[in-house]
């Protein structure tokens, strides 16, 4: 458990809005810093759905660097490698499956074409249920840092250098900063850039998912005994499928992605779907990807996926008012990637106050413009690489979905996709996070010195 | 100038088809192995159009690599930096300006936005006239290698495994093996692959460029000493301007390229352009744009691009014949890279001839077996590679055209191109050609054990 917070002068206090595993985990690396932290969530509590979540090894190698009670807590939390993690596979992890034809092959019932694969190394990709995870991230931090059932309203910067946080109960919270980690509907990016600015509303991506948990057994009924224990896409025009084993190879979780070229007109992003609507958009595949839709339940939630792509945010912190996560760079799944990009947020975030705590120990009157420096400092770090990910997800999904997979004439020119796939792929899994560590604490540092306290150039 | 040939049992032949950059450098790697080449070149001679042609520093390495002679022809032939070349400017030679915003600054008259900018190094690409590097490699080329004016109608592979070429003149070759390097209207590849086949047609990439040289006191009067010593591109909606000093700096080497919804029709590539159709693209742009197109003749040609991007080569070779450089890759101009390609090309094929050489030394009677391999092993090593570039080049273009550079609220995610740009400018300025090389030895050495010599599977 992260120390005890000194209540002097010269600490920081910093209010999370949001708590998520963004918000969880960035709490729990601001007070190993001693930052005094306070996490406001709306929620009742962090009961939620029982979704899964993956994370790279790349970002659980972050969350070490944060602290490495949150990988304690994610192992702890019944994370274990989406795929079979066969230290004697070369190919570990990730492969994409031909869904399209119908190709079969007499000595082998589940034959699929298989378009390529990628290796994400032993361990590539650790998954966990959401809930799960976020219940042992609250057991490592103190009593009285998260407080629920906080809807935000509104934020006011105050004259004396401090921000003050208004709850649609009416309390009023008091902080040095403030940093949104709400999520895609984030209410602290609306504040921050205004409610009309377009980035304030996240755009529909024009896919939908259905998504379902399938017992194993069936799973490899569907579709044989290696494709239901490792992670597998089937790709194919206008929609793909992707499952892999959850809940110790209980369960295969899968998700069907399907390309709508209509707008999202309701107000939720949740709808009610049918089974029929899936059964229509695969007509025609692969007997496996059949195998599978057929497990889906009948009556099943439609999920829009939107994003952050169309509208990005121009700035990510402005004064003492910072965005993290989703809040700042919501994406769509394809990659897997999304948590990932916040993980790599909290490390940033937990370097910049660690370097703040520097600066307000040797000048205490400097905090005011230390924090604004540490916010410029993320925004200059992270905003490129996050918004390249939103950018890439959609990218991604273009290649799955592409009509050319059903033109045997247009074949050769999709597939020339995948070697951009590898490179996007490497870019998110071999990030070296140890550089923008670095990168980090001399932007902080260098631009700490250009300006003296009261924000003037020198 | 390379070794003598000997002409003993266990030289190797290769015909050539084509004599441009691709073709005379494989030439000399080849001829520099002690095989037996023939460059048959359809053209006249080598005195083409002065077109300029640039070299990124990394495939200076790699000619390096095939024989030092190539990068001294180079050289001698009076390549320069395409751009100041100057060691103390840390952002040398690639900077992509706003080109469609009037905004103007009273102090600065030639203002513009600066978007993005990429270092390449020092000497990152040196140009020169496409004609006179031909002319300096043909002067390092043994007499009687290099025959013109002749077409080539068909290819036979013959079976006591030689293959047999056959001239509009009527005249007939012989040679082992047969490699294409006849550009992006090869007729080698309409060969290999059937003239039926969609990839033996290159396709419109829907972009036509108008191209001018501009006396250096002019460019500078109509963009300032600055940017008419350096790299730019001017970019906007649906059209962009590229311009880079050449000749020792006394012209400025200025392209527009324009985005055509249309089909091409015309049998030709080349047309006639007016300059009304440039001033129309260019409309409402900045006025340094302006100043540049002022100074386009009012008759030009207008090029329309075309590439393989849509149906690419399903493989680069078949048997004893295949394909290097345009002939299996042409791309689009955008990331000034397609020559380095086939540069890339020559020296994976010339490091194969050298592992040929070695297994005929051994087994003579494995000649047949170690050329089908060593072809083999270059479709193998280079075609992902390739084909990326032309799919990256056209979306290096369509980022250049943006319609979004026009609207002030999608401004932000036309700009968060840029990280991709530069991953994808790096992948091509930074390629590992030695990986390349021990790739290249490996896998042909695998193969040529894999199977005897008679084909068939160990």
């Amino acid at each position: 458990m992260p120390g005890q917070i000194s209540e002097d002068n010269e600490t920081v206090s910093v209010a999370i809005v949001g708590g998520g595993i963004v918000g969880l985990v960035l709490a729990v690396g601001l007070l190993r810093q001693n930052i005094k932290v306070k996490v406001y969530e709306q929620a009742k509590g962090f009961r939620e759905i029982g979704a899964g979540i993956a994370f790279t090894a790349n970002a659980v190698k972050c969350m070490e660097q944060i602290d490495p009670e949150i990988v304690t807590a994610l192992r702890s939390s019944g994370a274990v490698p989406t795929s079979k993690g066969d230290e004697t596979d070369p190919n570990d992890y990730l492969r994409w499956l031909d869904g399209y034809s119908k190709m079969q092959k007499k000595d082998e019932p589940y034959y699929q074409r298989m378009l390529y694969r990628l290796d994400a190394g032993y361990k590539g990709f650790e998954g966990c249920r959401r809930d799960q995870f976020l219940e042992s991230l609250v057991k490592i931090i103190p009593p009285n840092v998260i407080e629920c059932r906080k809807r935000l309203e509104t934020v006011e910067e105050m004259c004396e250098g401090k921000v003050r946080l208004i709850f649609a109960d009416g309390s009023v919270e008091e902080a040095d900063t403030v940093i949104g980690c709400d999520g895609i509907k984030s209410r602290v990016r609306s504040l921050l850039l205004g409610e009309n600015h377009p980035a304030s509303q996240p755009g529909y991506t024009h896919k939908v998912a259905y998504r379902t948990l399938i017992p194993m057994e069936d799973a490899i009924k569907a579709l044989g005994e290696y494709k239901a224990n490792n992670q597998h896409y089937h790709v194919g025009p206008n929609a793909h499928l992707i499952h892999y084993p959850v809940a110790n190879r209980k369960f295969v979780n899968a998700a069907a992605f399907i390309s709508d070229p209509e707008e999202w007109e309701d107000e939720k992003t949740v709808a009610v779907g049918e089974k029929a609507d899936l059964i229509a958009a695969f007509a025609g595949w692969s007997p496996c990807v059949h195998n599978v839709i057929d497990l889906f339940p009948e009556k099943l939630d439609k999920w829009a996926i939107f994003d952050l792509w169309q509208y990005p945010a121009p700035y990510y912190s402005k004064g003492r008012i910072c965005l993290a996560g989703d809040a700042a760079h919501a994406s769509s799944p394809h990659h897997g990637a999304g948590a990932c990009m916040g993980i790599e947020d909290s490390l940033c975030l937990t370097t910049l106050f660690k370097e703040v705590n520097r600066t307000i120990q040797e000048d205490p009157a400097a905090k005011g413009h230390a924090l604004m420096t540490a916010f410029e400092t993320f925004d200059a770090v992270r905003r490129t690489r996050s918004q390249w990910l939103v950018n890439s997800s959609r990218r991604a999904c273009d290649f799955y979905h592409q009509p050319e997979w059903a033109e045997k004439d247009k074949w050769v020119k999709a597939q020339t996709c995948f070697e951009e796939l590898k490179d996007r792929s490497h870019k998110i899994w071999y990030f070296d996070y140890e550089g923008m560590v670095d990168d980090t604490v001399q932007g902080y540092r260098e631009n700490v010195l250009l300006s003296d306290g009261s924000g003037s150039e020198v």
